[in-house]
């Protein structure tokens, strides 16, 4: 079905225009029109070719975007000066709500609180200082945390020769079909094509068997921050699954198997820290089942979060015990002191990327747009005067200017990241939105009144909590609010969490249950053909408001803290005769 | 056999370098052979050294590394034994002087200190944590400098369609030779090929297009810190030239030409401090002349410094302002609000990379390996314990071993980066020359004569300086020594700059400087043609020892500070006819 295929990519590529079109406020109507006219002939053409309705599939990037481009300026410029004042109001809220459409909903969070600009390479995007900033925030905080451990950070080439590439192959399986390939340099082809690393334990791995001569070249325990390139054709969201992507990769190894285990759990707990001290997000630490852990290495743990609007578990970042696989692929070796035995090192590689940002915004971000945890806020307080009409004063507009940058200045003193915005072509109205759409988790308000009584008003983006804060000792008032938040935040999301964590042993209430959303604990024999057959015995096959099948459940982690309800013996699958090793968390997942 | 290993890489390159001209076929066959001659004479200088012929190696990839590697570790493991003790002394220290093969010593240097591993992707190397904490303190130093001036980080994809790639002219024909291609996905081709970015205006610009409205949406100042693909076919030398490395790029937009030109110079002060402040190395910061300045841009600011090993004058960062070139090829323009004209921004982009490193390694570099200036040392001071002999008892050693780490305690808690090395199986010679050749400020010997007169005794890495330090008050007084060592390391290297920096407006003399090391300011008339006259004019036929012709000067820059002298009315070179515009900086460079 070469045609399917070929209008399948088309489509996909319409699809992302057509998004972009919609996220770009300089684009007319009539374009936008145009765009969707466009896809609509492409499934119907879809439809003629293969007899049944497209359904969302795979697509690949390129060039492809140069015309839309142009087509865009034309229509662009004409529209600016509106776009600047009150006018801009409408159109800068959501448009939808997050219950009524997630992924739409989505879509404009990220592109209207100017979190990501969309890019003419597909599955690649652009993240701006909005989202960068919480990136910044992480790394400091985890760097800060595996330096404690004696990690250090370094740099590998991010090219691969496909004998390295290779070498493991039960790793490589995996990678393969994602895997990026330079051939040619200016005008000249490569002698042999080399791949850009979708991870780099066959990049670094050579370079750790020249290193290790001896027990004593052990532990080698490095980290690096850096790009990662996984040429998936599934449809791509920013955040949660993007072309390149940026992570930290640790690879650490040992001469024992103890050293390497516990440091798979100290790295977790700084992986479970990440979402729960900087991003206010409960997640349950686990262990991957066999199905899912990462190919070639021996088990994999992971911190799993939940997403209310849709009930979908989401990977936080996982944390892997390697065993001797690589070691033994890549020879780690040193000579036992000893007996002069050749002994293989004990690995781990771990990894935290920035899907963080994208489980962020779905788990935090409401009706009104995103909503930033304090921790990791570019911007924690945003300070606006107000209460400026037609009869004040120069003199008086002036005093109000100054007394919200005072407050700037003494909520900096304290390390509070704050700003003023002291526009004066824009409503107080329309920078209230402005700021709740980019999600700052407090606004300053001051006006004249507040002058008078020596206090600022405060609003609490996450609930709308509205106080009044005197102005002295203000900078600690604001510094313990922000605390307050992040665990006001924490909790929220950790009830909706509880009241959907379900545990049952019984498979069509595991779906009813799933349906309404729940991410459930069943009892589990760990088989991965089990694993499969629940998947099956879990898809939904009516479609939903957006179109698509619902995809079936699959393990999200085997929790390190099991309920404390006896086990039942038998598995959650009736046909499966094992008997169930564990209470494994299940869920629809990103 | 440091010579065969040095020789096996030249054989690797050539063997490339021969690859890459068989595939392209605009070379002459006059050409090819050259390089097939030259590759023959390496296998046959690779005989006479080792006795063997040359193990057939492989093209750029992976392939060929294995057989070597498989016979390194045959005859490696043995060894490891004696590579941990004593044994392992005389093979850790720098073999060659640096002033008899500087390019020879530049290897064992990076190598033997740790700063480097050799990969098997050609011109691409590993950063180990020794070097890459060089990069981080970098780092940490001039992002806080950009964020004072309002400069926000983010993340534009590493990948560009060849559409937005070419929208620059000037620009891309600059780069075009070196573009890595991305043509494959895992085993599909791409509709189009996509390039991995050589440096990110093509990749940013269009985005700030979008954002660009109004003049209220202006300046954008944006900072990225990421990798670098250029494909270079010179011979690569790790930091200076690699075809992967990693910088920081800043990209502006100002509504006004002052803004923009007030910044390339703030820019500009920072790099200077990179050098001056934290590598102690002194650096003339000028403009760039028209043959040497960024393609596509207006003019090129740059920091240059000398390296007195080889008297080449080597380029430190650069600072561009791009004018309006860029603004008027992707668009970036809005309405002038009062006369409603359309205007394009002014643009600025600057750059910093690893290259940094490998200048502060030629530079300070010594006959016994690194010299790391203090504020960049992943480690400053190395405590070690001294005088245990066959007499110590057990505790007299612990004794010693705690006295060490109080001393180290005692650093840390003044935010001094300090170790303890308390190795049993190594002495301390060992260790002194260990840390000697990785290039620590300060080595602080512990015995027990120093216990019993409460004090320790200090050794300054770059000059040897002795001296002994009391207990009390120690921390204090490493501090200020540190400090001190930072300010002695840059006025030893600004002397000899000093010395080897000359005025003449006398070509021959000219030529003679040059070959006695010397950088020069010579009148100038700023033409691109005169300077190729000039390169030409001051190219060294005869060959030195490294068998390579020496090349000709370019301008390094025009100084921003002249010198006091008059400007002579005649330029350097003899025939031409123009005038002199200023006093340029002459040199052999990297």
């Amino acid at each position: 079905m070469v045609v399917a295929k070929e209008l399948e990519e088309q489509i996909v590529q319409q699809g992302d225009e057509v998004r972009r079109l919609k996220s770009d406020k300089a684009t007319s109507e009539e374009v936008k029109k145009e765009a969707i006219d466009k896809l609509l002939k492409l499934k119907l053409a879809y439809k003629e070719a293969t007899g049944q309705d497209y359904a969302p599939a795979g697509g690949q990037g390129g060039g492809r975007q140069d015309k839309k481009k142009t087509e865009k300026k034309e229509e662009k410029k004409p529209q600016q000066q509106a776009a600047e004042g009150e006018g801009k109001k409408t159109k800068l809220g959501i448009e939808i709500k997050k219950d009524e459409n997630y992924s739409e909903w989505y879509s404009q969070v990220i592109t209207k609180a100017e979190m990501i600009e969309y890019y003419d390479v597909s599955g690649c995007y652009v993240l701006r200082p909005w989202s960068y900033a919480v990136w910044e925030h992480i790394q400091a905080w985890f760097d800060a945390g595996i330096k404690k451990l004696g990690v250090k950070n370094c740099y590998f080439p991010m090219f691969v020769s496909n004998a390295a590439l290779e070498r493991e192959k039960t790793h490589i399986a995996d990678f393969a079909p994602e895997v990026a390939w330079v051939t040619r340099a200016g005008s000249s082809d490569l002698a042999e094509p080399i791949a850009i690393r979708p991870t780099s334990e066959t990049v670094m791995y050579p370079s750790y068997r020249k290193w290790v001569q001896s027990h004593r070249d052990l532990p080698i325990k490095l980290n690096q921050w850096c790009n990662v390139v996984r040429w998936e054709f599934k449809h791509p969201t920013p955040f949660l699954r993007t072309r390149e992507f940026l992570w930290q990769e640790g690879h650490t190894a040992f001469s024992n198997y103890e050293d390497a285990e516990k440091e798979v759990f100290d790295i977790l707990d700084l992986y479970a820290g990440v979402y729960t001290e900087l991003m206010a997000v409960p997640v349950i630490k686990g262990r991957k089942s066999e199905k899912e852990k990462f190919a070639g290495g021996d088990f994999t743990t992971t911190v799993e979060a939940y997403v209310p609007c849709n009930g979908r578990g989401i990977q936080g970042a996982t944390s892997h015990h390697l065993g001797q696989n690589f070691s033994k692929m890549f020879d780690i070796s040193y000579e036992d002191p000893n007996s002069k035995d050749k002994l293989f090192a004990y690995q781990n590689s771990w990894g935290l990327s920035t899907r963080t940002i994208g489980a962020m915004i779905m788990i935090h971000g409401d009706d009104n747009g995103l909503v930033l945890p304090p921790r990791v806020a570019a911007v924690q307080v945003i300070v606006i005067p107000v209460g400026i009409t037609a009869q004040t004063t120069e003199a008086q507009r002036d005093e109000l200017n100054n007394a919200a940058n005072e407050v700037v200045k003494q909520l900096m003193a304290v390390e509070v990241r704050a700003e003023s915005d002291l526009r004066d072509n824009v409503s107080p109205g329309w920078k209230f939105n402005h700021w709740e759409l980019k999600g700052v988790p407090i606004r300053i308000e001051i006006g004249p009144r507040d002058m008078k009584n020596s206090q600022v008003t405060a609003v609490v983006r996450f609930d709308g909590e509205k106080r009044a804060i005197k102005s002295e000792g203000l900078a600690g008032e604001v510094k313990s609010l922000l605390d307050d938040i992040h665990n006001r935040m924490y909790q929220k999301v950790k009830s909706l969490r509880d009241e959907h964590l379900k545990t049952t042993s019984n498979l069509e209430e595991f779906n009813k249950l799933l349906n309404d959303k729940c991410i459930i604990l069943a009892p589990f024999c760990g088989e991965p053909s089990c694993e499969d057959e629940i998947k099956k015995a879990s898809t939904r096959d009516e479609v939903d408001g957006s179109g698509q099948a619902q995809m079936g459940a699959k393990t999200l982690c085997i929790p390190l803290e099991q309920p404390k309800e006896a086990l039942p013996d038998k598995c959650l699958l009736p046909s499966c005769s094992n008997k169930p090793k564990f209470f494994a968390l299940f869920g629809r997942s990103y």
